[in-house]
């Protein structure tokens, strides 16, 4: 049971370490690289999503000041009954008994960093932990400090440890998405007509429990399964049959080692008589996939979100398809990670779709439109993209 | 695997919606009581842990602002693709393509309310979900409305919703109680010499699959294992082994349909030709009991945190024994939950334990100290307290 939630459990402890290191270097360099001196996460009851990159576990129960900075041995000040949690992974742990206040004056008075990157942004919720009570507690701790001008966001620095990922981090993601692509050929052994949507999520649930692993986002709706009868959406699976003769998708993602795959594949059950799917279920599959296709050509480094979405979305349009939706967003050990978007430049994904792809980020591509949902995960690279599992070609035929 | 995540799923989805119902009239009375006119919630991807008691849900995907007021509809702004977790739980939806801040403002308008409450809480941080990223944009969202000096914290009227519980979610702690003492009781047959904490763990982690309910908190750490040799705290068990002649130590809950417990039990392995622990194992496991029944005895409505931990902490240390730790805190759907916590007046849990006790609160007593621990859950009643699961009495012997 217990190494099939989202914990590091079934981690190794070595391993868990080394990436916290990792992550840690990579964050000097970048606080070096975009002149902060100090990138600041301040925290209670797990509160913040940059946790796991900084201690290696999600949550943290007493009030923490996790400091990095750009010169200098890195800082942790945590309750007393946290410190065993982050020993070993900062330079200097001081543990408090009663008042977190008193320690990070000291630290701060005596390193003065003239800039304090803190997480907030406006646009990305995966470097947004911090809320707004705790905001203001830290900055009436830091008022005798004549410190507070010195604050502001760690979103550049904080971004980009979510976003650009490690060798292991990509391990972890691939290994995520080899036990989707798993489940899904499991599936296609198991699936046969008159089983309900709620049947399938059955299946895949007991599939996941098998192979150790838990749902990457909230289980009532991952996976997600569409039959004929469902148009699509975030809804849960229900009594609708899948019947001969009509297509049914699965939207699924796993967490494995803390890190989530997220995939869509399509399954068309063959009606009587028939040798292939009919003409227009396989012209519709054909523009998502081609979609997709273009879209992993027009994937690089430098290239802004929505200029990978613009012609994915020409290219679907031409085919008489439109979708609404980004046609991409990162994954990483959030299912929803990282600010930049594979989207149009409009106002629902405008502040984000015009952010500039990275080496090392990992997108979803999925341009779905219709009955046909294909959606695959793809790594950044120095000169393009690649994808985790080998991508969907044509309906899986049942 | 699905049902024993932390979700929905294996809850009626009937019983879910009349507990919302349920939570928004209470909020609608509390908003009447503390003179505010609205409760907005604004939150996107599952940021704030007051989404359950609003829509039912750990999650929108979203920007969303769910807005309960003391006079009028309710209204939710959704994305359009969250619009089916709301519908039927507000009384307006209104679900938005590009931008929630149109919808928004023609709400706030329309509306005009005077003191809008928003997730804000230095103190309680199952009552300050809203991110500082979001509190800038959202107050920048009101700028053009004039409302920005309306804004304030909901704190007095999310806290309660948060911790006076309904009948039914009594229930459902009551359930994840009676659950998890009888996987201790489980264990108790299982207990021998020779096994590790670890396998302690694992007998545990094997039987909450069997019960198909989820750890209360990181499944590493839950439960928590002490043997002999481990002093306490919130470490991971490890690969110490029980013995003849000690005690060990069980620090665990589950989380059943959305709520967690939270009980520590405490077994004696017999040594050779022993009948009964030793008188100081006795002598401890009796203070700690005795220090239970003494705060059962002083928690009732109107008394303050503090008020209860201080004879108890008196009576511990009369029996030589000092813990540094809290008394006790309120469970619900997290396992930290609510505000008022029974501690001391200092400066870690000072603003917490200066609160007054209310009826339809549950917390946890737990004065353990040395090689006891004993944590019961109890439910403030209109003028007392009641044990969810009758409290240990001894040690249980193997």
């Amino acid at each position: 049971m217990a190494i099939a939630e989202d914990t590091p459990l079934g981690e190794n402890e070595e391993l868990r370490r080394a990436l916290v290191a990792e992550k840690h270097a990579q964050a000097v360099r970048l606080l070096r690289d975009h002149e902060l001196d100090c990138w600041l996460t301040f925290s209670r009851e797990g509160s913040d999503p940059l946790l796991p990159y900084l201690v290696g576990r999600e949550e943290l129960v007493g009030t923490a000041a996790l400091m990095l900075f750009a010169d200098g041995p890195s800082v942790a000040i945590v309750a007393d009954y946290d410190a065993g949690q982050v020993s070993g992974l900062f330079d200097e742990v001081h543990p408090y008994a009663l008042d977190w206040r008193e320690p990070l004056r000291t630290t701060l008075a005596a390193r003065r960093p003239a800039r304090i990157g803190v997480n907030v942004s406006e646009h990305d919720h995966g470097v947004d932990g911090l809320t707004h009570g705790l905001y203001l507690a830290l900055t009436r701790a830091l008022e005798p400090l004549d410190l507070i001008g010195a604050v502001t966001s760690a979103e550049a620095v904080a971004s980009r440890v979510r976003t650009i990922k490690s060798l292991a981090e990509v391990e972890r993601l691939r290994r995520a998405c080899r036990i989707t692509a798993r489940i899904f050929d499991d599936l296609t052994a198991m699936l046969r007509p008159g089983l309900t949507e709620a049947d399938v999520h059955g299946i895949i649930g007991e599939r996941m429990a098998t192979y150790e692993v838990g749902p990457a986002w909230e289980a009532e709706t991952c996976p997600a399964v569409f039959s004929w009868a469902t148009p699509g959406g975030h809804s849960a699976p229900g009594q609708a049959h899948i019947e001969r003769g009509q297509s049914v998708r699965v939207d699924f993602g796993v967490v494995s080692e803390g890190y989530r795959s997220d995939l869509q594949r399509t399954w068309y059950l063959l009606g009587p008589g028939e040798t292939a799917p009919p003409e227009a279920v396989v012209r519709e599959f054909e523009a998502v996939r081609d979609g997709i296709a273009l879209a992993a050509e027009l994937l690089r480094p430098g290239v802004r979100g929505h200029e990978v979405d613009g012609p994915v979305r020409t290219l679907l349009q031409e085919r008489g398809h439109t979708f609404t939706h980004a046609l991409g967003h990162q994954i990483g050990r959030l299912v929803h990670d990282g600010g930049v978007v594979l989207g149009p430049d409009n106002a629902r994904y405008g502040a984000r779709a015009g952010g500039v792809v990275e080496a090392g980020m990992v997108f979803t591509l999925e341009p779905c439109v219709g009955r046909t949902s294909i959606e695959e995960d793809v790594l950044v690279t120095d000169d393009g993209c690649e994808f985790l599992v080998p991508p969907q070609r044509s309906p899986y035929l049942v």
